[in-house]
């Protein structure tokens, strides 16, 4: 440790102690955001009256030098340094002099500089994952569309319960996703600027906080100055979100693995997503999804993590809390991934819709549809279930299909169990056990009757556009904001 | 097991697996929302034309009398029952009998009606939560108002840090907790009613989905049935929530622990909040503040039990869904406790403010104050920051606090390690120094300087009101709701 | 709070932060514990001429009646208490006065009685535990008596391995089982006796701590006093023994799920240990395993509430030592459900010995048998994985089973492939591709060869005798401890 | 992708697929354990008769020369392969074509080979772990021998408990450490060799399963071939260790950075493990003490990470199955740097006897000795108990220290309170409020009685010798193993 701050301190550190302390490693992903932060500080700075114009140009070309070097990959982070604050306040004082470079923090301290980072990191991120929920939604909307009336069991318990559509279960991820990414919205917008809240009591010089939060692209303060330097929570919140999406992403890996079973036969996972044994030739492991599914593990384990540290933390800046770092980067990019790598399988999926047809065919998830008809012929519900289980009874023990129950079945079991005379027509039998029909046959909004599938598929294509348009255009604000900042930059500098 | 499900299976259910199977000790809670979801169903269902204003009649009447006798505690859950859903059933067709009793859950299932009896138990637990957010800000106002001015030393990793007051680190928690409170009002908004999904695809009645949210107070519907049944994102985004509320209470507590003891004599918890010991007579232990935060963990615990139960579950319901019951009842009611207990200790919080102060005249945290000052006199931040350490640990070393520092010492040491002539007079060392002064001097937003703080208060206190105003608002908006419902009910019966 | 402790403090505690602080309600499980800790106490502290023996007579005649009472279910904790062992000493002071019952706690305080109260706790349960893992592990070991040779197919990605017996399945896990079980057991050699302790820091009186040890029936002490009070890492052991358990127990839940379902169809869990559904009368759930499952979520939650507190908690005893107990209570409860409910299912689980033996049959599983076949006939593995590879994705593009081929085709397919004449007799090659004969093939320890198969169940049984003989020795052990602790009570009463 | 296992699969995998495939990032720690369990399983191959002595010779030629290469720093883990297994195959394939370099893995899969190098691994760290708490627990015991009679108010609740001293409270963890030793030293025998499982189901050639074992120097093999390849229940129990030994440091720093802080003044870290501030120039941060605390977190958060990836996974080997590395090696890597910087935390840590003592002397935490002396004096203890809370409480409100307190004030308080004549003489009363009298007059076994102290570290430094033995041992015997292994494929390749 080279030590610009260590004026107070002895012993040199030891070496283990030092990388111990170190959060270099964790930095690179920062650097440019706490490059952008400096400069967007000292300027106000200047517009401040606290230095120069002359200190200003100074401090900035060595920054806009160091912000080229990083982009250009000349630079390294140097491991001798605790962090990044200490590496760019380094670089700016051996380029400039203590004279004047020494004042590129004034009124500012680590404390509230890793806050600000930590958060145009994350505010940055977010944006990516909600561009990547969106592209995940859209393949779903798009599968969906080509199996809006591909016959499917329905499934709970993993047992066969009412007809549905393959289409009907992709649209309701695009909902639950819908909701992840309101969510991460949500989050974004408590993402504000913390500079200016210097160790955790404010400063004497009269830094224009807001000045500051605006030149970042910030519509607001994190005004308290403990608040800002002591809380985490948009760091727990970032990782809750995530967690969520990995929870659903989990589930239907869970469900497509399950469906790529020889046994289910429903859907098979593109070559591309998938790997073979290197002892049993036969395979081919739908091991991208298998993935997915294990590394909701990390998710969870980082919000565990992320939790665990804050509790009871003492308030203010502790060391601590430089361990947010870490599940920040390993929630984000695992989520990202996932996201991606399941947009590919989605789009790639081959849906065996026969064998979904067959099954469906074979089953007795009819028996909902048959029981509701048998209402329409009188029955009560409760009557008609129990009328219906007792003939689902009756011919699993044998066997058979439903397909085999003709209208006199019905008759007899019903004197027989209810004591009541039910008649229904061989052709509403049929019409009713066919699963084709029952999708038909469905009234309610939100089910699988293919006019509502393709109803909701245009209406969240509708949705998913907007959510694009205004994400898109959030990105564009932060991108001319830091135009216009780099632009300020450079006129002073000239 | 009574089973009026149970037509279908053959032999009565093992004794112990009934017990284990069973959520009836779970469902307490959720007997009158499942009473009123009912209602509305039924209600609906003869307005569809489903079923015959004399059975809606028969139907109501049972249930408005089994709503009654609960009210009234005169009847309990029979732990026979596999759950509320076949109880309430139960009951109709004990009272009514099967043919009209049997209609009750027409076009339903207990997967959408205990996915609606949970919606509307956290609903209104969220609104209670939030009341009680409020109620805690108010007092953190209250007491930050009392001590605006309470000098204190400000800590960053336990160490002296820079000077503040406990009304602004009061002020601190307003902030997260207002943060916390946006969060519960937006998990809150995401509440819709999934009524009318049935088992997971949907009815070939015409049920109106529309209609049974509106009666129940609903904004709208769970769209997708499958959706509906499956999900329980709301459960999860509810106990990160409340975790991260619990985060945040911790840290509080963890502070006045602190601050509790005999050596930094902050703060004592009131009597009525402290326990004494079995064996050590002198003991006066902040018990309930460590009961909130040791039970942090418990809501964390239940966040990962929630995550773990829905981690690669297959889609659809299945009975691991059951135990989203307890998770939530438990982390709901250690949040309101935990919320209501501490709003309480605040209130009777007894503040040492002379100790406070006494501290921080003897401490260091002056020193950034110092530093501030001399980069007015000319020097960088960075060599003043050099220059203080230096003159620090030449007095931490010999013991003396910085109020022994005169204007010559500055000179001398200035010239001595920057090799620079730095004037500072005896008056404006001394102003530097005093803590009182040096709060006085903050110019930044968020700061703690006295008039800052009065500025947020009265701020946050406008704040707090409009969301007093809105939540309840709100909760009387439910209220009428209900009340219409249960008017609506009284009109069929009579 | 009737605070017999209370002398200290002022004012009265507030009602609600009464209730908060009380853990009465979580002390039923504990209060004969807590009495008989208190007996072995006082009669030590009589052998220690602490205390008269007439002293003792009266305590030990109250502790007594005490005990008969809750036993008989005559008393009940009263809610007003802040613990167990205030009710307890309570009744003792109401019995005989403050004279002489004030002496019951001599050189004892809460905090070593409820370390002790609950490693007693602990300790019992842990025992029940152990022998319903052997319970579980002697059904497993019976069913996989019965289907040694029950020809399955092994999964890797839930895709088709390589072909084994469901025995060898069942077998896999009663040796994971007796890894819980060790676990289990070393824990419980850690259980030792932490009273003597008093508040932290030991007593001025001569208590002779390994005196009560060896009558409550421990080993050993926990020597240090600090540990002895301020530590629970048993409390977290233990929660991960069961953690673990239960682990293992969602994966054999999970198995069996997917295997009842339709398209596996391979087991049918029976209608003991199975609901329906209130809307699809056809449906047969295998609810008893989806709870196993769904529960392991609890337990895992309440590790990480453990952790939690446990985290960075400042040594000694704070009051967030009291929320060990739920953790503990609900963790042991829930694995000694789960491990009784498992125990039912597969002891009665109905195995599909015809459809696994089909799906094996048609299975591609049989591909690493005929690579490996065809190693003996002269090609490196991975030459004749290639070639087997290539087979296999020839046939099953052509929806072909392996039965069709013949030692012609691979003939030609190994000369195309690998440039190599490769001749198996079309007896070896049906041979080869018969599962029946695979499972005779294979000729490692540990492997599913019917012999192997046997010859493991042997030496499992005899493992399951030994570990419970052991058992039952320990469990006699300590009720003995505690008949002759129970009689000396009495003959000093006498 | 080179993909020499994937014949069966036709187009080539995504190349984003493949990178989020690729465990190879986290192979580089085992590839040497991959290498070594090959040589093992080919020369156990050839003595089996299944590849000839000159394939052998081949094989081992190459695989020494990779071990040499990477020994060396001359070969890199290409990013290209799916791991570490196919890495090394290729390279073997690459040397000595596939005709002999394909016999490698025969009988093999890659389930089997990660399972036991992920074994290898874990046995070679836990030994790493074992000698760093031996490390810790020699210098708390060397530490605790220098304050074996430094007087200390010890803590509960934080406030002012009971006397005791330094050296008690450093050799409570000593305990605590003892037992996460016995704990990893016993997960530790549980570490067999899972070789010869092949995919999941054995084999047919004869492997011969414990010579493998054996030639890495393993006692046992995990018998059964689906337990051996699907269970990770080792690694769980791995992390669980290490949860509870970061549990235990993060209490340690905890307690010290409570104590660092100026209000207590008790320890200062020394400048090696510490650090300032960038802002905040009089700041001695003891981060190194922050951070251990942090890190707790990820080793907790890897724990629910593992229990999350294994909860109801399906048995089999599951890709899920990889992403067991990271939070092994995670945990690991955290638990060692910790362990390591507290040792030297310790070592170097300054402990002010003078400020302990003066504290001690001061506070009312003698109350427990004068209520303790008072029941010699006649008192029933609840009686002395309630006196000296009296007169303490009454102390208390007037500021008074209990050196103030004379005879005649306890003969009048006991009068006033409980209508009893007790007397104690001035010089009794002295000597029970003084500290260091206080403790010299504990009697009890594992108490801060110097005496006693100098005896638990005696007792302590002998079990630790005898615990460094015994693990130095271990680690021997592995060492002649390995080297007897490599002996003998030098004689193979000669």
């Amino acid at each position: 440790m080279s030590g610009v701050y260590r004026s107070r301190l002895g012993e040199r550190v030891d070496k283990s102690a030092s990388r111990f302390m170190s959060s270099i490693e964790d930095d690179e992903r920062i650097l440019l955001d706490d490059v952008i932060g400096t400069m967007a500080h000292d300027i106000m700075l200047h517009e401040q009256k606290i230095i120069s114009k002359q200190d200003l140009k100074a401090i900035l070309t060595s920054l806009e030098e160091l912000h080229t070097l990083w982009i250009q990959d000349k630079i390294k982070l140097d491991p001798e340094f605790e962090d990044v604050h200490e590496f760019v306040e380094d670089y700016v004082i051996k380029k400039i002099g203590q004279e004047v470079g020494g004042k590129l923090h004034t009124g500012r301290s680590r404390n509230d500089q890793v806050a600000l980072d930590l958060r145009i990191y994350v505010r940055r991120e977010l944006n990516e994952i909600s561009r990547e929920i969106l592209d995940l939604i859209n393949i779903l909307l798009e599968k969906a569309s080509d199996t809006s009336d591909t016959v499917m069991v329905g499934y709970t318990h993993l047992q066969h319960g009412q007809i549905t559509s393959f289409g009907h279960y992709l649209l309701s991820y695009t909902d639950a996703l819908f909701r992840d990414l309101e969510r991460i919205r949500e989050c974004y917008t408590r993402l504000n600027s913390p500079l200016g809240a210097c160790a955790l009591a404010g400063s004497s010089f009269p830094l224009d906080r807001m000045k500051t939060a605006k030149l970042l692209g910030f519509n607001d303060i994190v005004e308290n100055s403990i608040d800002a330097v002591s809380s985490r929570d948009f760091a727990i919140e970032t990782v809750s979100c995530l967690a969520t999406v990995m929870m659903n992403l989990s589930r239907i890996s869970e469900d497509l693995i399950i469906w790529s079973s020889t046994e289910f036969g429903y859907v098979e996972v593109s070559d591309e997503y998938a790997s073979t044994s290197s002892v049993m030739p036969q395979k081919k492991n739908p091991s991208t999804l298998e993935l997915i599914r294990g590394k909701t593990g990390t998710v969870y384990g980082e919000l565990v993590n992320l939790l665990t540290i804050f509790k009871a933390l003492m308030t203010g800046y502790n060391l601590d809390h430089q361990e947010t770092k870490k599940p920040l980067w390993n929630s984000i990019d695992i989520a990202e991934n996932c996201l991606e790598i399941l947009t590919g399988i989605i789009k790639t999926l081959k849906v065996n819709e026969n064998r979904m047809l067959t099954v469906a065919s074979e089953s007795y998830a009819g028996a909902i549809d048959l029981a509701e008809e048998l209402v329409r012929k009188g029955l009560s519900f409760r009557e008609s279930h129990k009328l219906v289980g007792f003939i689902v009874k009756k011919y699993v023990e044998s066997g058979k299909s439903l397909n085999n129950l003709s209208s006199e079945d019905i008759a007899t079991y019903s004197q027989d169990t209810l004591g009541k005379n039910i008649t229904i027509t061989e052709k509403e039998l049929k019409r009713t056990l066919d699963p084709t029909e029952s999708l038909k046959s469905r009234q309610t909004t939100g089910s699988p009757n293919p006019e509502e599938i393709k109803r909701m598929i245009k209406d969240r294509k509708k949705k998913s556009e907007n959510q694009m348009k205004h994400l898109t255009g959030e990105v564009q604000r932060i991108e001319k904001v830091y135009d216009k900042l780099l632009r300020l930059v450079s006129s002073y500098i000239k």
